[in-house]
């Protein structure tokens, strides 16, 4: 570990709370901390234990700041790899503020964004898409998005990819060997096992980039647009879904969920409903731009839903049978889920007749529901987690979210083929050497054997302070 | 310690950041913690030492929630009393949610408002004025608030208090056994040491009662009335105070000050600036009511700044006077302080005017200011600080700021001075006894040996969950 100076921040979110986390990582964290720390029954900070922690007062002179915990942890068992100090102080901001000024007095620097994970990642104790799920980790907000943070950050997805890259510099260096003794025309490396090597690498490359997909749906959520006319009830419909969740989060002071009111966390996974006016036909100009819009927001949505009014269904199916045939042939690849609301209020002869119309719109399903009752609402709820593929997610294969890890897969890809062709067609060995070196560097992009001072840069420019 | 259930909160300030904290207290603490948590190195919690810190993961079954550092306080030596455990989580509202919720589901209760501080007060870890400062701490945003809440903290306060009551009570036992021998009219309590004592617990109490009015003024800050007509620079002047303070916070992320904008703390102490219309006559109906609300903004202020124009000082001295003599014939009893401001758009010759005219203003401190430069505004600050009797502060006396103590010490004085009567005209000991007793009873009212189940609940309702 390189001698490094003594960064401070605050680790716990801003504002007032019961407490408050200030944590210091460096060479003299333990020192500085000791100088202005005093210990209710006097012990000398730097002769503790390592993950140790102790009661005092945090000392400016005369002055007591704070009666505050302390834990220590001595390198290399922290989380930077350094000594690291962490406070546990009465979580007023005046408090928070008074402390790390005096550690910026004391000769600490304030710690930039991520710079802590960042120590981590350059003393070795994460590798590099480790790290970035740590960022990842935090800003996850359903089950799904955590789920994924979480294997990453225990080095399921590098692990692997760093396992295919030591067999591929395995082969990277009998092929150089080769050109060392190229005028006698030796292969060290074994073609046929190199070839399926290069198949495998193709196999793993190939599912890792096409869980992208799936894995930025779970990351971002599933966009669905709700079509329908107002007081259709659209909103009655999202509350419905949303009510459980709200029992739940209401339990906890403070968690900011309310304010996405349309993401909503179905079984794990998140849903943003896109609201949107109905497709019916008009010859008002102002509607016909509302109905623009609408498939403008259809076009963005991975699974569309009709909300139908019930009551209405009886007097207006063809009406409503125009709508859902227009919706499919525009976007025959979409998802189509019909709703119909609102059957509460209809008779139960009604509901009959409901049923035999809605036969008609075979394979397009017909669901009938009262948001204002919850009838209906689980299923719909089932429906709409059938429409996401997690096949992969509950085999806890290894997704990718990360858009730089794509890229890297992508290119690393392009390279594999490029060997691959080569392997194919005879290529000659220096040749060759160069595709492969090519694949292993982006391979070491994801993991962070490769990486420049601008990609670290931007990877923990994205973190929050005082991770 | 009585067998508590186990309570679970966020101590941590909800949103999201780079590090959360939950905290569980209770007989069942430790047991429920280690059910749900895998230690990296395999280690059995129970068997752990008390204050120390353990990395592993927070399981829910096959499902890992998070990778933690949980703490463990063995019953005594924890905040509450009890067995506590302390997980350090990733700040992700999903994962605190997820983590509390697992805790819940496993039989812990959610914890109620300062209800960690309560079992901390009924298991004897803090007296009743020592819990009530853990809130005014986390609440208070100036030096000085800090000052007085954390003396209160540490007992400052409470001890005073607790010592006078035991001498109280060890007279009023005195007197009590002279009851039992009323018939041979003995006495065992020395009267004039009794009437010293009484003499001087009536000193203290009103020197505590006397600094409630200084300590309300720094809990909730000076309120200082700004009488000037638009455009003569006051909130340019608003900045000028404020200028250095944001330096210092800007350095901090998130924190909430700029959002109370016109409240500034200076050396320590919190100015609350209200700002008004100027008080010219008029015979306008609308300036009229303007005037009017005026003077009801000056009559909540402490300090009233009357700002004036420099450029107009020389034309219209008399109209300032006018003004002045206004302000101080009605509240003879408020400081005021005339600030001239931009002062560097006039000569020196005209500042020599000024000087000569302002003057005539005898008493009233005139200060001559350029917000706008920075030109005079420490000597502004320095002027208000002096407005301040932070004398009390300084010498590290006991300061009242909690209104309950304030009530608390009035009633128990009023008690205190029906006992020095009572002994100065020679009543009876039985009839002594009582007000002896009913001044013991707020006493302990402030220290909390007195309490009932509806105080305890109003106290510590005013506290955030978690702490």
């Amino acid at each position: 570990m390189i001698n490094q100076d003594t960064i401070v921040a605050l680790a716990t979110p801003s504002g007032a709370g019961a407490i408050a986390v200030i944590r210091l990582s460096g060479s003299d964290a333990i020192r500085i901390a000791e100088k202005q720390f005093k210990s209710v029954s006097g012990k000398i900070l730097s002769k503790q234990a390592t993950h140790t922690i102790h009661l005092g007062h945090i000392i400016d002179g005369d002055r007591t700041i704070d009666e505050v915990l302390l834990s220590i942890f001595k390198n290399p068992n922290s989380y930077t790899g350094e000594d690291v100090i962490e406070i546990s102080c009465h979580g007023s901001n005046y408090i928070q503020q008074e402390i790390i000024q005096l550690f910026l007095r004391q000769g600490c620097r304030m710690a930039t964004a991520g710079e802590f994970t960042l120590r981590a990642f350059l003393n070795g104790k994460l590798d590099l898409s480790q790290a970035e799920a740590v960022a990842d980790l935090i800003s996850s907000d359903n089950e799904a998005s955590h789920q994924i943070a979480m294997q990453q950050m225990r080095g399921g997805f590098s692990s692997e990819i760093a396992k295919l890259r030591e067999e591929l510099l395995n082969f990277a260096s009998l092929i150089e060997l080769e050109l060392d003794f190229a005028e006698e025309d030796v292969e060290f490396a074994d073609r046929t096992q190199f070839k399926d090597l290069v198949a495998r690498i193709t196999l793993v490359l190939k599912r890792l980039i096409d869980s992208f997909a799936v894995g930025n749906v779970i990351k971002n959520g599933i966009p669905v647009a709700i079509v329908g006319e107002p007081n259709v009830g659209k909103s009655t419909l999202l509350n419905a879904l949303l009510n459980e969740e709200r029992a739940i989060v209401s339990d906890i002071a403070g968690t900011t969920r309310d304010t996405i009111e349309d993401e909503i966390s179905i079984g794990g996974i998140g849903f943003r409903f896109i609201d949107t006016a109905g497709i019916r036909e008009t010859k008002d100009v102002v509607e016909s731009i509302g109905i623009k819009k609408t498939f403008e927001k259809i076009e963005q949505a991975q699974v569309v839903i009709l909300l139908l009014d019930a009551k209405a269904f009886k007097t207006e199916s063809s009406k409503f049978k125009v709508e859902i045939e227009k919706i499919k042939n525009k976007y025959p690849q979409k998802p189509l889920l019909v709703i119909l609301n609102k059957v509460d209020e209809i008779s139960k002869n009604d509901t009959e007749v409901i049923t035999t119309i809605s036969e008609d719109f075979e394979k397009t399903p017909v669901l009938k529901l009262s948001a204002k009752t919850g009838e209906g609402v689980d299923a719909l709820k089932e429906k709409l987690l059938e429409f996401v593929n997690t096949g992969a997610l509950r085999n806890s294969d290894t997704i990718i979210t990360n858009t730089r890890h794509y890229d890297s897969l992508l290119k690393a890809l392009e390279e594999v083929e490029k060997v691959r062709f080569g392997l194919e067609t005879g290529l000659s060995g220096d040749l060759l050497a160069i595709d492969i070196r090519q694949a292993l560097y982006h391979f070491g992009e994801i993991t962070g054997e490769i990486t420049s001072d601008d990609l670290l840069g931007n990877i923990f420019a994205n973190f929050c302070i005082g991770k």
